[in-house]
């Protein structure tokens, strides 16, 4: 579409790069930019610039962070003795806004898929091993993603980790609250009936 | 939430500044970015720059351009003497796609609003007066939208250039294609009356 300016139109190709950014979305966007005072597109392209530059990875656990050990990490009020292992970084957000874990993290920063080619040796495994190995975790929670490639890895790290002697378990799959038994898969009724407990 | 590394919760916080990009849209693009190569922020960083920097107005039409004249103003293939009244730049773009209009464009940058203090002087109103007053301009599609503020800034835009000797049009308003005269409200479906032709 040669309608638009060259540096607009280079602007909505960029916001349609992003995900769930399509035409219309990018259009508007881009016009928005336009609109606003140059210090707003400015902060938000430093900010661009600031998390592909000032970020890393944690030493640890492998969560982002600015320093060589993320906020859990360095923060001695946590749960030593227990470790929540995740897929990737963001899932640690969904634990968090529970308010009900207090231990420290794993990210492993995908899970095993023969179909992707993804093997232990692609993912963050082996610190985990380290971090057992250490003896002062008791517990490890495997919360991966219950899908086929989540449950595989979570398999995989039980039979690696239960023999150096640490609790293993695995989050519960079911009915979501709020949510309608009707309206559930037959899988996740199943594993939400064999996973019932007594009342 | 003291949960992200600052450099994530800052770009966060940014995205979230954008149209239509809640707090779940705003951490997805984040991560987004986290996870890309770098040279694919530094292209969306620099591309809001450019945008900032590189843009202007037309100063015939006032549509975003990168020279003084907008690429509708300075193709001698359109048509000179109908220009079409648009409320904002990104209006154009939804006449160019019909490929049925081949005349030039005037922005207003706005419409008339009491409530909101936008008066004819706030608008980029003199220079379509100066523009038909040229003689060249035969036509004047008034493409405002069909609202309050649009139809008074149409009936404003009418009354003043009309005496100047041009032919004033206002773009139809009825029952969109497509749409069911069920869905359709009651002022549609009267101005869609008012507006019937002949068969």
């Amino acid at each position: 579409m040669p309608d638009f300016a060259e540096p607009l139109q280079r602007l909505i190709n960029e916001f349609k790069h992003l995900p769930g950014i399509g035409q219309k979305s990018a259009q508007r966007l881009a016009f928005h930019v336009l609109r606003t005072a140059r210090a707003d597109a400015e902060r938000l392209a430093q900010a661009l610039y600031d998390v592909k530059d000032k970020l890393g990875l944690c030493k640890v656990c492998n969560n982002i962070s600015e320093s060589d050990l993320c906020v859990f990490c360095r923060d001695p009020q946590r749960d030593q003795t227990t470790i929540c292992v995740v897929e990737e970084p963001n899932n640690i957000l969904g634990i968090e806004t529970t308010r009900q874990f207090s231990g420290l993290y794993h990210v492993l920063h995908g899970s095993l898929s023969p179909l992707r080619a993804v093997g232990p040796e692609q993912l963050k495994i082996k610190g985990l091993v380290e971090r057992v190995g250490t003896g002062v975790v008791e517990e490890l929670i495997l919360a991966t993603n219950p899908t086929v490639e989540g449950e595989a890895t979570a398999v995989y790290l039980s039979r690696l980790l239960k023999p150096l002697g640490v609790k293993v378990t695995r989050i519960a799959m079911g009915i979501p609250v709020g949510s309608d038994i009707e309206f559930a898969d037959e899988v996740t009724i199943w594993k939400s009936l064999e996973g019932r407990r007594e009342m």
